[in-house]
């Protein structure tokens, strides 16, 4: 027995170990209503009961006749054919048709006995007791024949084949109102941290929401299982042995995510391996994220635990648990979460271990799509909420390049390309305008700040950026860098909107800020803004002039500042540090500082626009865009719900098409 | 108002005029819990409530400080910080540090205030009531800071957004268990048509069961609707009336199938148009097929009326509802269910009206799919079976020519390309074996018969065909058509079994059967085979021989046998058109008489081969396949379970391979 201890596998080695200690399960099967098979998975071959069709029937409204009796007609020379009576759709016919005889037929009544074809009423003419008939036929005309679609006894339908709307029309037309299904795999998920809090209730201090036992559960779901979730529990090992031993007991398959990683005391690890034989056999994938995976069974049941940052879960279980649900059940994984996709940017991996990146599809100027890495945090709900599914780079990789074409796993089979793809500086204004787009524009918003946007619109990706890059030689806003990223004569930009930037202090102003020269006090701490941010700009500009009136040196002075370090990437990061009283300041949109109760002090109003490429002017979801910013109910939700913000007259327009730089 | 009778309409212009009088629905918002919100349509726009993460928080284990604490700090020159204390993971600190100061904290805990950033423990020594820090830190270095993932009041998720794993996990780091949905689309569905039953009770004489009762709601199930099955009606205006009229009142959207077409005397038309105002709007799609659809708007509903064909129903449903119903609850029609795939012949279509082809997808050798054209009868439930999708041939084309690239249209997301592709001729002893294969190998199977099977092969679409064609000429099987279709060298021929073909009448024989001589018989009517296939060929020689041994001459005396012009397809169709009393006699394999409860009169043993190409020899499923021929469990399935069926000696070997033709 291979057990291994800390030792780093590959995937795939991991995976075959498991399955070499993992029998296939034998589900029991279970009797559903054909309404209620829809992608339930077939657990018994089904052999066709009765022929399809039944009968020999008749395709047409006409008359069943023996083509012999007809040998030498045509428009001149009409048969006569004896009428022996008429055979109805939905019941046998008991007469038999004879050479020279005819019996009315219609669309869907079987054939009688003698007859071997129907000639359409429109070649016949209806006499008394007799038709006429003015063309030919030959046997087997306008007759859809016994069996000769699905014959008694042939195998129709293999098991383990999921139910679509195709197979259950196929078992309905074959009369099965029941179809033996296997059940559905129980799986129990369990989210274990101290700090972890289930959603639902207000957030207790210090406590983040439970993400995994959801998106775990849901892509279970889509599996074909039945998920259950156990609740979140802290990293305590007799409790943890308790709950998942007995979940072992009562499920198929227990996921747990987090306490995986060494500095937890490795809690699943330990609470696995006291389960039974053969115990933990994974204990750490060559793989970035998801090197903590821990993998046991336990009588026959299988134990993964994946990691706790949510998109990494996410990807683990795709990789890793993905395959030995798929092998346990005996239902081939579906191969149409991939979708092939070409790569923007070159991704740096670091060979030896597989790395697997989250990215954010786009449609390209191609016709195909761009899969977008999402940088960032690796335990950030936003990269959650862009992520469509990621890609993989292999072990004996140490990059993948720009333009490369990738596979992207799916993270769910109902994740879509968007209609609008909107790349850039993130503001409310611009959420209140995507709001206002309303139905059927799906709509995905990539918030990679100013300078990214122009990136994006340059590599073709964005659909509009929202931008508000301030020129400090010029001092104006977003169209000197037009020519700066080469984009002259390929981009139009529309104008946006004003809003306020300023101080953001606690309620009642208790530091008593008025300027950028209170910042350089010994009792205030700062919150200050990311590098390249345009409100990082007016808050250098501010303290270089304060510095300059209190005749500091400004490089020498920025140091005394306390806080000055910390870089916020976002004006509600700003808000939220100086709400939760961990700084006194900052700067940031007024619109915010309401948002979170907090007092503002005006600094300068600042202009935000949209960097669009002129190829995409005619683009449908585009020209909804335009139309919704110029709309007057646009202007006066930003009048009506964003405190510090106001459309300009210019608001919609183009103020730059390539000819006035 | 643009009320159009008889007019048949391009599809597009039948969908516009539709939308016109259809006003999208402002469906009613209902709260689901989080768990049971997988593939809901968000009915309201999210906006953060809280910020995620919802405070600064360490990403490791180590020291919160002030990075100014150790600004001239190397390995050899250690910081001495003093030690105030310990954040807990999981609850909110109380403790400031000031510069100077460190204080103890774990991964996910808060950062107190004062502190810039955290020190990892791997760099740090612990003294008592000191700490000591061998490296500095950078501002914000191992914090992952409040907000910056997502900011309250940002709107993180859109309304008419579908759920997926991903938003559902997003809606639980904000806290959400409870989420505001749109309700559900109520659509009813009604079967009609007097020879139509429902499945679950015995074929009753004459009828057919329902199958688009079924496939229709399914369809609508994966739309997201919540469908309704009503039941089966007799084309009977009154009671249409009522049921549909009731209908109209509860549902959104009323969906009927058959009863469309002139030949019914137009009555679900005349029904929908009894119903209100504005009424029939579509009457005739120029579409084939589809042609008969009708769509009708009544009080705001949605009302079709779709083809009785269960493959011509589920291609409207997608060409023609799916817009209507995205229109109505705002929800963008998926793409995904499209993929591109070759075509491996030339359709011919027929300008002047869209066609609609049903295909069935296999994997081609250049690693994409080709559509395969379900070629038969429009009724035929193994078109449903075989269909994976569907192409369109647009209104200005003629044909789609051989290799061209198309769209195929998937009956259901679910659809997957098959492991295994067996097309050629279809035999009992095939199903059989494809049914030990057992788990994990989704098989394609298109009957088209020896002849197609070699074709298929030829374009690389099959990975084993199964024939049993005899060569007249040197009345040997299967080897003598290798070259003749130029696959010398390309393929290999692989043994299959040995199956008895006979005369099949009914239980006694009460017409005495005995030889072909008995088939030019004035009372006796008998049921042939479709030229080319391997039976027929057998008949005709016997026949052939029968009409020399009584002194006739061949083409004139087969004229004379009733029923030689009948041609059934299979085996199955010969013995149903005997059990039923239409025919007294066919010639098919002994196995299908024996399920028939039919008599059996043997005259010949055939052979029943596989031909495999060479480069698919190296295929997993292949060699699963051949694997599963030779075994000795698929000998004593035939010996068990076919009658008349064999193993030979050869079964499972080469028996040709490019050297001994």
């Amino acid at each position: 027995m291979a057990k291994v201890f800390h030792r780093l596998m590959k995937v795939e080695e991991a995976i075959e170990l498991v399955k070499k200690h993992l029998k296939p399960l034998e589900l029991d099967v279970e009797y559903v209503s054909l309404t209620d098979a829809l992608g339930r998975v077939l657990a018994e071959s089904i052999t066709a009961p009765i022929d399809s069709p039944p009968f020999d029937r008749s395709r047409v409204d006409g008359y069943a006749v023996y083509s012999g009796s007809l040998a030498e007609v045509d428009e001149e020379h009409p048969a006569r054919l004896k009428l022996v009576g008429v055979v109805e759709t939905g019941e046998l016919p008991r007469l038999e048709v004879k050479p020279g005889e005819a019996a009315e037929i219609h669309t869907g009544a079987p054939l009688p006995r003698g007859a071997d074809s129907v000639v359409m009423v429109e070649y016949t003419r209806r006499l008394d007791g007799e038709v006429l008939v003015y063309r030919p036929t030959y046997p087997g005309e306008n007759i859809s024949q016994a069996g000769t679609d699905i014959m008694v006894g042939e195998v129709v339908l293999r098991r383990n084949t999921v139910l679509t709307p195709r197979e259950i029309g196929v078992l309905a037309a074959l009369g099965l109102d029941k179809v033996p299904v296997y059940r559905r795999l129980r799986v129990a998920v369990v989210s274990t941290g101290v700090e972890v809090q289930p959603p639902g209730k207000p957030l207790e201090p210090g406590k983040i929401y439970d993400v995994n036992s959801y998106t775990i559960s849901c892509m279970a779901r889509e599996l074909g299982c039945e998920p259950r979730i156990l609740g979140t529990y802290p990293d305590d090992f007799e409790l943890l042995r308790k709950v998942i031993g007995e979940a072992v007991e009562e499920y198929d398959v227990v996921l747990s995510s987090g306490s995986t990683s060494a500095g937890f005391g490795d809690i699943i690890y330990r609470v696995f391996d006291s389960l039974g034989e053969p115990g933990v056999l994974v204990h750490g994938l060559l793989m970035r994220p998801g090197k903590p995976t821990v993998a046991a069974v336990v009588g026959g049941k299988l134990l993964v635990g994946l990691p706790g940052f949510p998109v990494s879960a996410m990807m683990a279980f795709h990789v890793f648990v993905k395959p030995l649900i798929s092998h346990l059940t005996g239902v081939p994984v579906e191969e149409e979460t991939r979708v092939l996709a070409e790569l923007p940017l070159r991704v740096q991996a670091g060979g030896g271990r597989r790395v697997l990146i989250p990215v954010s599809l786009v449609s390209n100027p191609s016709g195909g799509l761009s899969a977008y890495p999402i940088s960032g945090d690796s335990g950030a709900i936003s990269r959650l909420a862009l992520a469509d599914g990621f890609i993989e780079c292999p072990e004996d990789r140490e990059f993948l390049d720009e333009g490369e074409r990738v596979y992207v796993t799916l993270f769910s089979k109902a994740v879509e390309p968007a209609d609008l793809a909107v790349i850039g500086s993130h503001c409310p204004g611009l959420d209140l305008l995507l709001e206002l787009l309303g139905r059927t524009l799906r709509v995905k918003t990539v918030n990679v700040g100013s300078l990214g946007g122009f990136l994006a619109v340059r590599r073709g990706e964005a659909d509009v950026a929202g931008t508000h890059l301030l020129d400090p030689e010029t001092m104006r806003y977003n169209i000197p860098f037009i020519s700066k990223y080469g984009l002259e004569g390929r981009v139009v930009l529309v104008r946006g909107y004003a809003r306020m930037q300023g101080f953001i202090v606690r309620k009642g102003n208790p530091k008593r800020i008025r300027g950028f020269e209170d910042l350089f006090r010994e009792d205030v701490i700062m919150v200050n803004r990311n590098r390249g941010s345009g409100t990082r700009v007016l808050i250098d500009l501010g303290l270089r002039k304060a510095a300059e009136r209190l005749g500091l040196d400004f490089d020498e002075a920025v140091k005394r500042i306390r806080g000055y370090g910390l870089e916020a990437r976002t004006h509600s990061a700003v808000a939220a540090a100086v709400a939760q009283g961990r700084c006194d300041v900052g700067v940031g949109v007024e619109a915010i500082a309401h948002i979170y109760g907090l007092d503002f002090i005006p600094i300068a109003e600042e202009v935000y626009d949209f960097l669009i490429p002129r190829d995409r002017l005619s683009k449908p979801s585009v020209k909804l865009f335009i139309k919704a910013l110029r709309s007057e109910g646009f202007k006066q939700m930003l009048r009506d719900r964003l405190r510090g913000y106001r459309a300009l007259e210019e608001t919609g327009a183009v103020v730059y098409d390539g000819s006035n730089l």
